[in-house]
């Protein structure tokens, strides 16, 4: 096959080649392509925005390919954007200046396993499933689960974190160091495998949450945790959403270390009932889990059941069995799907904003009002003990009026958490979606960010228009 | 008073008034002082470094004071050097090329305590004991300790740790957001006071461990956590140093919250001894803490008396009242006078290093090793549960040639842990006794942090001369 042959028997379908795929494929072979429907699968997400595909989707393999595709992106000026597994939220990975998209789903090995330092070396492209079935036999495990079963490389960029950040932390929290293609071409390791380092800049911390701006992600150094003794799940139903917020706080504030604490709304709860069968009251909910020993885990879910009582809370109902659980988390991870059982048909714009906790009742209550005033379907489901709630705006894909509605009310609902002293993204990241909010949110601080994207990648290259807008008037894409 | 008789009252002392002063004292009038003695004392610290006093020292006490002194270092190109509490230990205040030292000891005031939410915003000048007497009330603490009372900016600047970071983590873990004065005047806000965001690059990581190169921190927001219902102290000999590792490695393994795990070894025990009359045989010790409900305190202090057990520890002696517990944690806190007890007249060469706990005990070792063949004094006290432990080298303070025996010794020891997947500096940064061995540890990566820093101070007006040299030949100072 001569280097001009590219795609290894993928149809070109008559599209003009791009004179990067040459270069290309000299570094990879066949696995550089410029396949119609694999371009098409790498521009759109499980978001809402509108799909833009790359011009060229390639497999690297090694970091050594990565960084001669760094280097060929830079010589030609191409824009690069790094792929995980495509679940992001926020359009982070759609290639809105074309270019090449990376995939890194072949780079998904697990490289070593220090069971007694409790951490593990991965390739990026591995998902958090595909870690914890490896790690089953180790008694560790690593604990963030956003829902999705993302890429570790893909979690890092966009600071993911999910149902157990209250109890494990974030990817931030998680991540012990990374091997980073520069937009240079070069290689670096962020940290070493030490527990804790004062070492200069904080590198790792830098590039998690980058959303593949700054660099390339080739490994991830993770902290990994005890596989618990014991777990034990509940479900507690609430008159109203300020009780159960209420007593979320109640049981943050007991130092009673919950592994996971979830908020559902009524709507939500109606959801899950239609798309999973929980049979369960379709008001507002708290679904608990606690880790530890076996006493300890008894102890903090009698402190939790009480507190929850003295809130008005109607009960604790105990996922027993270990079959019993998994349905219960199924069904949580599943509330995508549950809020699309709400309106058949329908898209979800999903969205995410985080508060401090004091604030959280009053946020929820004024955004059901202007949920009602709208008359939109949202339902709601939130990580409550970090005060970071998610809403699904159900969308008929086909009605401009309806996405632009949802545009504005997910402004307000932005704006309304900020005002909170919030976050207009508690974990999807900026991407597209949020990119106006930032500068809202940050002010001039994002000027500090775009100082540092124009150090590490004068060309701009990395994964351009995402995050925020270069400096002058007219740049960039409009989200 | 005219603009131009700057000091209040406290004299020049016939030394030269730099051109900078003028402007300052215009900023804070005689708050800007050229006074020796308080110059010389801004000028060293408590490390072996040589003092490098500053030419003036300016107590601010607003942000807008800052932003003006900052302003003005950047129109005469002044170099400007932040300083908390003095306490650092590598020279990190250094004013190695004179020109301005920031005092913010007046900036310590506690702005809000936020108590549902956990959190705190303070200046930068409070102390973290000062903090904790203001917080006693409100049923929540601030469990970061490094030992002296550093101010909370300082302790952000350095990427601060501690006895209690292996179970609350460090700065990194415990900084929600922070103000910041840019090297360009601006005032920026690097996150709100959410648990968690996405939004953006992690700028407040970026400035925690930067040890004013980046910017002065003029404001910190700090996660708090609720005061235990119930501590439990307890020391365990061991016959020997890998006893102690293997039985600290099992503790953390077992998922035991341990809240201090210290390592005490034979010689620093003498000097506990010696200078606290603690009574204990001197031989290696494992201090431990305990924090939880009184229940889970028992439970964990039980799995740990069980693990020391098995690997051959000598028995828990508990300390069971407040003021014993306190007397054991203050001699803990005082182990340089412990250290310098074993050798009356010295002074101490304070270095730390961190490894993963696997290669603790073979670290160890080995140094212990280095320490006899090289007829040094230099007991070890470490954070056994990050892997992270402290070296006091007794030097005669005016022995050149001990000096010189103790920085081989010391570069011996770092490139020992980086060998090992360590790091140069676990909690005490870089400064100017690491410097060389940065890039040793991180290589190409530092050239990525003098990216940074050229982006957010390209005049190197912020503390120039730390953490590493500018690029290219000939640059900056020797440590």
């Amino acid at each position: 096959m001569s280097a001009h042959q590219p795609t290894g028997g993928l149809p070109i379908a008559g599209e003009q080649v791009p004179p990067i795929l040459a270069r290309l494929v000299e570094i990879v072979g066949p696995r550089a392509t410029v396949a119609a429907g694999i371009r098409a699968g790498h521009g759109h997400s499980e978001a809402y925005h509108a799909a833009r595909p790359p011009d060229v989707v390639v497999f690297p393999e090694t970091r050594e390919e990565v960084q001669a595709i760094v280097g060929a992106c830079r010589d030609l000026r191409v824009p690069l954007v790094p792929f995980g597994a495509g679940t992001s939220l926020e359009g982070n990975t759609a290639a809105l200046q074309g270019g090449v998209c990376l995939d890194m789903g072949r780079m998904n090995q697990v490289l070593a396993v220090h069971a007694e330092d409790m951490d593990v070396r991965v390739q990026p492209g591995i998902t958090r499933k595909q870690l914890n079935a490896q790690l089953r036999d180790s008694g560790l495990f690593f604990p963030i689960d956003p829902g999705a079963d993302a890429s570790i490389g893909g979690m890092a960029s966009t600071r993911a974190s999910g149902t157990m950040a209250v109890r494990y932390g974030t990817m931030k929290d998680n991540v012990l160091a990374l091997e980073v293609v520069l937009p240079d071409g070069r290689l670096i390791r962020t940290a070493q495998r030490a527990r804790k380092s004062a070492a200069g800049y904080d590198l790792t911390r830098l590039f998690v949450g980058a959303e593949g701006t700054l660099g390339v992600i080739t490994e991830v150094t993770l902290k990994l945790h005890p596989q618990p003794e014991a777990i034990s799940s509940a479900v507690c139903a609430f008159p109203d959403l300020k009780a159960a917020v209420d007593t979320a706080i109640a049981v943050i504030q007991s130092g009673v270390p919950v592994a996971r604490i979830e908020l559902l709304d009524d709507v939500m709860m109606r959801g899950m009932n239609l798309h999973a069968k929980l049979g369960l009251p379709e008001v507002p909910h708290l679904f608990f889990e606690f880790h530890g020993s076996k006493a300890y885990v008894a102890e903090q879910a009698g402190t939790a059941a009480a507190l929850a009582g003295e809130f008005g809370g109607l009960g604790f109902q105990w996922a027993t069995t270990p079959e019993e659980r998994s349905r219960l988390w199924q069904a949580r991870d599943n509330t995508l799907y549950a809020g699309l059982a709400l309106r058949p048909g329908a898209r979800a714009m999903i969205t995410d904003v985080c508060v401090p906790i004091s604030r959280l009742a009053e946020c929820l209550v004024a955004t059901a009002k202007d949920i009602a005033e709208s008359g939109i379907i949202a339902p709601v489901v939130g990580h409550v003990g970090d005060g970071n709630f998610h809403l699904l705006v159900l969308l008929d894909p086909e009605s401009p009026a309806e996405l632009s509605r949802a545009k504005a009310f997910n402004e307000r609902l932005v704006r309304r958490a900020i005002a909170l002293d919030g976050t207009c993204t508690g974990e999807h990241g900026i991407g597209l979606g949020k990119m106006d909010f930032l500068e809202l949110e940050l002010g001039e601080a994002v000027d500090a960010m775009r100082l540092v994207k124009g150090a590490l990648d004068p060309l701009g290259i990395m994964n351009p228009g995402k995050i925020f807008r270069p400096a002058g008037p007219n740049h960039g894409e409009q989200p």
